[in-house]
């Protein structure tokens, strides 16, 4: 791998999402070694992926360079690799690239979709966990607008305008109202050869209600925006299969549609090499202490969402957002520090910010733990908080200003079909 | 293709480059039916293509949505499809979508990468003519830097970074100073485990000089810049053999380089159908009189690039570049409108505006009729031209301040493999 010897202890981060990036800054130059391993050359804010699959900012101003995160970082190096298997007995991992040592080794290497085994959805279906991913579904949406507009019969067009999110948290929710705005802005003025009326959204949650993490008045307030945005809202529902056309539910909602996005659920996305019983059933979280460590381990840690710490207040884990990743990583760059000096780590507590999720256009629900609110001002926090959280000022002033614009011109302007999606 | 049927004459653009946009905006609402078709549903700015392999700009800040161009006219409709055939008899013509009939039918189908029937360049070299090929390019190249950084023997990582560009012309000019802007701001800063110096980038041209349709002032100027940044310039120097790795020349220049980008020329894009006799040899452009009509076609006509109208200022034709293809498009336009209501059309004269090419930072070269120039001045009027010609208030925006960050950071902050690509 080509990493130069040296006397600093290593420190190897597999994943530079939330987690792994906060984590590599907070380690800048401080005598250690730092190496930064990911699949992808760029950090991925995944929360604004849905405004890429709807056309509404550029797949480039979500990404960042890796490597520009940790210029500044004197012993830090970044390679582009993908983790095979990691050997606990040799402080070792394999990746494509080769085999590299490690005085600490720290799993953030997040989540993936979970299709729940099923083959047929999985095959058929669109995820959105990666910039290609939603790239994906914009050439998607966007081809089968073109397709609707030649269509031979009035079954074939339905099936090119109907558009099935699967899964109600903030991911589908977003994107079911992204969506929404194309049908109710851009179709109109665009495609004058469509008819708007004919366009479908559908979002199905197993739930009661969409939002489920959130609070009640943010669910309910969520599915009226919803409702008011044309989305046909389906609670209690969960797609049995979906061969590329046929969506067949668990209730006797049956259609027929060219385009089903899977924002259902994830799954951890562990490494190979570690003792089974670290890993938990079905989440595929790693199970780690206060400090991160993995259970039976001494310098292996999980941090952000492929961890799996329990608390009184969070029995099941806490929820697989930025903030605790954001928070962990941090913590674990202070407490590596003081491991490596002999002194006492500090536990990990969470602090929780609140949960929010938009609705298109002034329409946001916030959750703070004394407030609770939705409408014009909640969407106008969602916009500042994801706007700073944002890597890097070019970043944040290109979204800044396609908000703006698309804002006043109620448009959506990427919507290029760069790379076609071939079914 | 479902275009609904009217009594209005109805217009078929093949191609939405410079020429076929300007010709569709001259004949909105008109009282003409326009169909515009392409293979892609955005407009692309070529000139700009290569800032997008370098990592300067993003794709989507140069493409620009067909169907947001001819939004405001009503009688026009967008088609995305691959013309196949034209049946002139018939007045019709094919497409993968399927058959529509014209009244009038234009040709603005540009060009495409000429690689003079060299099986073995074309497999392995890396074109650039649209925004997926410059995509390509960017990662390419960036992937190229991340395979250095882990290079076993000095030989394999020469060949990694050892860029060829074959072509003298605008484009290769522009891009080899691009390029060389990555080896001097970037590899130094991100790249901490590469050594700049092994970087080289190699400029092939088989004329005499650098930018032969331009002044000879410019060519020595734009040598000279070449030269400070550390282009190795090889005139009368062009590539018989390249196999993905090593590269054979005319001359005793051989070397070993993984990435070949080739700009050594374009050849006409044609459609099958027409006359055997109204296609130029080896140019593929159309013989067209100077109203642009297709020798020997009353209804048919060619604009831009593919169309070749000699005259006595420019008797192989006029250059194939922006400027032609606008006025021809602008001009076709207007005199539609005239053959339509059966006047006189007007014959094309070409205002040549001059020509400019950029060398990376405060350098370029500018040929105007009457001043030749050359640095700073030039490279601010270059920028600002360019600007003005994009299409859309939103790209000139994103554009000026990508420049501007880049400028101020000495930066090329798109560096994202977001498509590996495939060698």
């Amino acid at each position: 791998m080509n990493i130069p010897e040296s006397k600093l202890p290593r420190v190897v981060i597999i994943g530079g999402g939330f987690a792994g990036i906060n984590l590599a800054k907070t380690l800048a130059n401080k005598n250690i070694q730092v190496v930064l391993i990911d699949k992808h050359n760029y950090h991925t804010f995944q929360p604004l992926l849905y405004q890429v699959s709807s056309s509404g900012l550029e797949p480039d101003s979500i990404a960042y360079p890796l490597r520009k995160i940790i210029k500044k970082h004197k012993t830090s190096f970044f390679r582009l690799a993908e983790v095979q298997h990691i050997s606990p007995e040799k402080n070792e991992i394999r990746t494509s690239i080769g085999t590299i040592s490690y005085d600490y080794l720290v799993i953030a290497t997040g989540t993936k979709t979970n299709f729940f085994g099923n083959k047929m959805v999985e095959s058929n279906s669109m995820p959105m966990k990666t910039v290609p991913q939603a790239l994906n579904i914009r050439s998607l949406i966007l081809q089968n607008f073109e397709k609707a507009a030649i269509a031979d019969t009035e079954k074939e067009r339905d099936a090119f305008l109907n558009f099935v999110i699967v899964g109600g948290g903030p991911t589908g929710v977003e994107l079911a109202g992204a969506i929404a705005e194309l049908k109710n802005h851009i179709l109109p003025r665009d495609y004058r050869d469509l008819d708007p009326s004919d366009m479908t959204i559908h979002l199905l949650e197993g739930n009661s209600r969409v939002l489920p993490p959130m609070s009640e008045h943010a669910s309910k307030k969520a599915e009226e925006f919803l409702k008011d945005l044309g989305v046909k809202v389906h609670c209690n529902t969960y797609v049995q299969d979906y061969d590329g056309l046929n969506v067949k539910t668990n209730s006797d909602l049956e259609m027929q549609s060219q385009t089903l996005i899977w924002a259902a659920g994830v799954t951890g996305a562990p490494v190979d090499g570690l003792k089974a019983e670290t890993l938990v059933d079905k989440a595929n979280r790693y199970r780690v202490n206060v400090y991160n460590q993995v259970e039976g381990y001494h310098n292996i840690f999980a941090i952000g969402d492929i961890a799996l710490m329990t608390t009184d207040e969070y029995p099941s884990g806490h929820p697989q957002v930025a903030q605790p990743a954001i928070q962990q990583g941090n913590l674990l760059g202070k407490n590596l520090l003081k491991l490596i000096n002999n002194k006492p780590m500090k536990a990990f507590s969470y602090h929780d910010k609140g949960s929010m999720a938009t609705i298109g256009r002034n329409k946001a629900v916030v959750d703070l733990k004394r407030y609770k609110f939705a409408g014009f001002f909640a969407w106008f926090v969602w916009m500042f908080v994801h706007l700073m959280a944002l890597v890097g000022f070019r970043n944040r002033v290109v979204v800044l200003f396609n908000w703006t614009y698309n804002y006043i011109n109620f448009d959506k302007a990427a919507r290029l079909i760069i790379r076609p999606f071939k079914k």
